[in-house]
């Protein structure tokens, strides 16, 4: 159980969101992901990258072919993608689409309901599972979300609870 | 991946500790891991049970023996325990040595630097970590802290850094 | 030094704003005032109560004349109103135009630039400091924020920097 | 109400405890009050000056002695002083016998329950309410702790629920 290497790729999502206090609204600016590690005292090798700071809901085709060639590219064969969660299972479709189990990749996408800039958020608890899920499971696309992790096309978000749950 | 339900026993330790206004000084009351499940919005089948709520360097041969019995007799094959992580490595060594691989049950001790009611805790990164690793691997006794899985013989605290270091 | 009871009317504003995790979007819900209240182990006798709950940008004349008639009909000499900033120097205006220092009554009216539920509040600091100086200004019209309190007619927000600063 | 510059100065005390998670005991290391004002956004001209960092139960007559000399000496007519609870009300009587209303200085005295640097602490309820009553208040020495003000002669603090009460 050495630790591989990790690759975690941000795209923003509730995970990054903050209060601008001048304009009153919810927006990006840097990851916290960086910041939550080293909260968690994380000392698994991670290598943090940006790719975007979007909502998810604003999530194009264009965007999720980016997702796709950064996994393909990545050094790395345990990739972590930090992801709105309206729409990672789409995300996710099309990551298991390019990226079969004979890839070598073990590719895990986690969120937050609340951003971890706020009080009471779960992020912390959902980058633990998702990082630990990460490193054991065998190649293949997974959702790590409420302490549980679901294979790509097990699972559904339910929009009036906000849980994640297998179908 | 239908996840097994999960037996969690809480010892006490850093997790659990709060500061007594009137005292001044730190002590336990009652556990916060249900809190903590909570907030990480967890959606697994887990079972709180608090056994003690003690300093791990108070904890006796005989407390020991206590967690061993409970984890003997509990009718989940997956357990969790919370611990102080100053002796956390001697109660995994307890585990180990009256159950082993055979037994068929997987046990992940976990514990945190700072304690869950302050600000800045590791706790809710370790135990979204412990949570995930205690449903995939197999049977035997981990200790999970810093984002890693160790197993119970190939680990030791730092006390100098408070790291969980590989031996 | 025998503190008269005081008069809360909670208006919403930034203060009271919450994350709703299933729109991702910022809402108001109940007022934190009470927990606030607790948390600062405020011994004070305060009597808290809802008038609106409202972003203070969408405040009509209509409630502004509700504000109005709630502090002129006060049994309390001395009052607290949690307000919007955006607006707080017009609904002071108004307060001060129909509530002169001739009427006997201490309004203080305050706000936050940061939501209480959210971390990094400056809403704890803000009810403090306001609490305070409502206890013993002379009557009139005032605005606490940033632990300054202006008259009313003597003090703009400075849109900008987010800061009210001296005319 | 042109505010005039405050002098504030740090002895410690539960506002400044922190958690040494090497040790897992509570400990000080440098003040929170500067973090405290930025995160108020105070705009008052305060500055900030350590004296000393001790638990008030260990306070000497020596370090009695250097804090009424430091506010003789200090240029600002106004005074904060931060301070352990437990023995608050003996250093607001020497600073009373050395620091007369003649002397023209406002002192006032606070302090928290909880550390500023745990969840949950009253300390940023208490400075911005200490930080109000000093820029109001004529000559004398003060206690400000729940909320209100008391003058030094007329408080205790009361043990066994940790308030601080009228006498």
């Amino acid at each position: 159980m050495n630790p591989e290497p990790i690759r975690l790729f941000v795209t923003g999502g509730t995970f990054d969101k903050e209060y601008n206090e001048l304009t009153g609204a919810l927006a990006f600016k840097d990851t916290h992901l960086p910041e939550m590690l080293r909260l968690g005292r994380c000392r698994v090798d991670v290598s943090v990258r940006t790719l975007m700071m979007i909502d998810s809901l604003d999530m194009t085709d264009a965007d999720r072919a980016t997702i796709v060639e950064e996994c393909r590219h990545a050094g790395e064969s345990r990739i972590l993608i930090t992801h709105g969660t309206d729409t990672m299972v789409d995300t996710a479709a099309a990551l298991a689409s390019a990226l079969p189990p004979a890839s070598g990749k073990t590719i895990v996408l986690t969120g937050a309901m609340i951003p971890y800039a706020f009080g009471s958020s779960d992020g912390l608890f959902n980058l633990g599972s998702a990082l630990s899920f990460v490193q054991v499971l065998p190649p293949g696309v997974y959702i790590a979300m409420n302490g549980r992790c679901f294979e790509w096309d097990r699972v559904r978000k339910n929009r009036e609870t906000g849980v994640f749950e297998a179908i």
